[in-house]
């Protein structure tokens, strides 16, 4: 057998509520298999902390802290937004990770992210090829967008569609108190600039046992302002108040966000606004309803305190069978989660190839979207429902989530070159 | 012993997350003393529902119904903002009450709100007096602002504090990730017009096993431009990023709220916009930081998925002991949570009288606040952090929280006269 390298593991773009569960699975996994992985090297900030040599080394942290990852939302070694290109035009950049890796004696490359990470980790598994360096890339999904394709679904977005559920039924209740002298409308905006799964999410707060009115404006669907007040004049009419669900991605048929309604500071300077308030004082103005309304940012995405335990679970899985397909010799695949059944759910892992996987988004269905364009239909709960089953609850101290900090120490430099990033 | 009487219950004001836990309580406990409260009646929406004889009639709820209320936010019989003046001024409203609690036998007054509330429980307290009817009015405390006197906390604020608390420390943890190369402020706005108590309990996100630069917006202390943007760029510069927590109530020196920042829409009309994009559009152009920021609104109030035990448990006990009172006799007072001891914590339910309770807001003291003006003292957290303390989470069905929706049937009406609100 030939000897023990060393494996990189790296986050990558917007951070998660069960991302760390997918290293939790990398690392103990690893930590199984001594012999052919000796140790994993995480990159400080994401695949930055590769071209900087930049390194931590995980085999400093405890057999518990490494345990505590699965319940800790973000990144625990730090993220970042960097994209490399193509192997031509990004040259230096990936003969620098050659260098790295050769000096660290890293054998194993894998990466958690989205789409453009999907890429990078397809440019890295065709160094061997191209450089002449031989490693194993192995592509971990991560993605609140839920847009990779193959997959059945991306981990990090079971918890943020329970969370908007769960949050959207929550306000909705509070606002169903207050309709007959006070507020009557609510509007949630919640992340999704492409794609409208998030916003999807929102719909599942109703179902047959809770009768709420919702309103959906998704990214899909070019926003009609006089359908849209319809909707909602109706749904008040008839039960008192509405709730919404503003995607940030909501657009006019001409493509400008609901977001950017040409607002003005007292200094006549742009101003960021934010799709909800937007959409609230559009409601007042044309229908006279008091409103509230809430935009979730990064709440939706870190709130591990509410995270499906699906989505835990899957997140695990993934990471842990990126290292089982390193170890069975694969190279430029991700794993994927495989759906077998919607009710009950089943599920098992399968494998994708990188290069049906880089560079594709996949769309909402037309078919999730009901007729209208302002609500789920039944296909679309078939298909989420599953997603956020179950719960996954941290250990708490103090009344806190006790989440945990790593120690990320650096592992020494061995190049201790300069690299402009 | 005297023939029963039946009791009339309301909810009042902005709800909760644990009000029905209060109103779980008055109902279980009426209903174990049949010989003395025959039946409770709810006023649908409020006080509104007894002006115009809209009484629900509790007895139709099953024993397991009811007890949901313990796990369910908002309120179950519809609240209302809708406040009785003096005797005097209101007196049409107070001879009306009169008439429909003597068509309806009802003895008991229990009004489940904030300080307006407590105001007119007092007033009703008095018909007896002033009007000749005889009625015993008991108060049960319910306010996230946290500001009614006597009483140590108000039930909903804990459960608030948890939450801000806990949504703040994941948000941190995820811009922490994101801080090199992207996000480095996250501001999170948060309810309290008058009073920082939520705000503060932002604070409590870092402590210490938990390091997260934190500063606060207090409506408590005027806003100092210089002196915050000094504080965010400190931090930043340490620690690489900065959370930042802005109470709706911030304001400048000369009282205008800074979420009035003269914000205008494309049309020139003044647009309501929210304290946290204000402040993070500030913090951008002065230090060129990229940030994101969130506005809980009601989604904080409502979150009855991360409810803190001590706050169910309190409202409970404080709507136990309402009628526990009106049994022994007492009228004009409200239960209160008196503190024994900060650690470990202990309480017991204490009492006040309405005249003490009335028309006086507690205020947060000033030895709260640090020093700087933008965090919290150790006595700050020494007081909140009992009132988090605890997991009290609601069952689950599909994914969600199952919340229960009473079936609310009316009383039949005695008087059916109308009466214009």
């Amino acid at each position: 057998m030939a000897a023990a390298k060393n494996a990189f593991y790296a986050q990558s773009g917007g951070v998660t509520a069960v991302i760390n569960a997918s290293a939790c699975g990398v690392i103990e996994t690893a930590r199984q298999h001594g012999d052919r992985i000796a140790n994993v090297y995480a990159g400080r900030n994401g695949i930055i902390g590769a071209l900087t040599e930049d390194l931590i080394d995980t085999s400093q942290e405890s057999d518990a802290d490494i345990a505590a990852l699965r319940h800790t939302p973000s990144g625990a070694f730090g993220s970042c937004r960097y994209k490399l290109k193509g192997l031509e035009e990004s040259k230096a950049e990936y003969q620098r990770l050659i260098e790295i890796f050769k000096a660290h004696d890293i054998g194993y490359f894998f990466y958690n992210g989205g789409g453009d990470s999907a890429d990078t980790c397809h440019k890295v598994s065709q160094l061997s090829e191209s450089m002449g360096f031989p490693i194993q890339a192995i592509h971990v999904p991560k993605t609140v967008d839920n847009d990779l394709p193959i997959t059945d679904v991306c981990p990090g977005f079971g918890s943020v569609a329970k969370y908007i559920a769960t949050s959207l039924r929550e306000a909705s209740f509070d606002v169903c108190s207050m309709a007959r002298t006070s507020t009557k409308v609510f509007v949630l905006e919640v992340m999704g600039r492409h794609a409208g799964w998030i916003a999807a999410a929102g719909g599942l707060a109703a179902d047959a046992s809770t009768d709420i009115p919702i309103v959906i404006l998704f990214p899909e669907v070019e926003f009609n302002q006089d359908a849209f007040l319809q909707q909602v004049r109706e749904k008040v009419e008839q039960y008192e108040y509405c709730s919404i669900v503003v995607s940030e991605g909501a657009h006019w048929p001409d493509g400008k966000f609901l977001a950017e309604q040409g607002t003005r500071d007292a200094f006549g300077h742009a101003q960021l606004g934010g799709a909800a308030p937007v959409v609230a004082n559009m409601v007042k103005e044309a229908l006279g309803y008091k409103f509230h309304w809430a935009v979730a940012d990064y709440l939706q995405r870190a709130a591990r305190h509410i995270a499906s335990k699906t989505d835990v679970e899957q997140a695990y899985a993934l990471g842990k069978s990126a290292v089982d397909m390193a170890l069975a010799g694969d190279n430029a695949v991700m794993p994927t989660i495989v759906r077998k059944s919607d009710e009950p759910y089943s599920w098992e892992i399968g494998q994708a190839k990188l290069e049906d996987v880089a560079n594709k988004e996949k769309m909402m269905p037309a078919e999730f979207i009901s007729e209208d364009g302002f609500g789920i239909t039944a296909a679309c709960r078939r298909y989420l429902t599953p997603l956020i089953l179950g719960e996954d609850y941290p250990p708490y101290d103090n009344g806190l989530p006790a989440y945990i900090r790593l120690k990320n120490k650096p592992v020494a430099k061995i190049l201790n070159t300069a690299f402009d990033i």
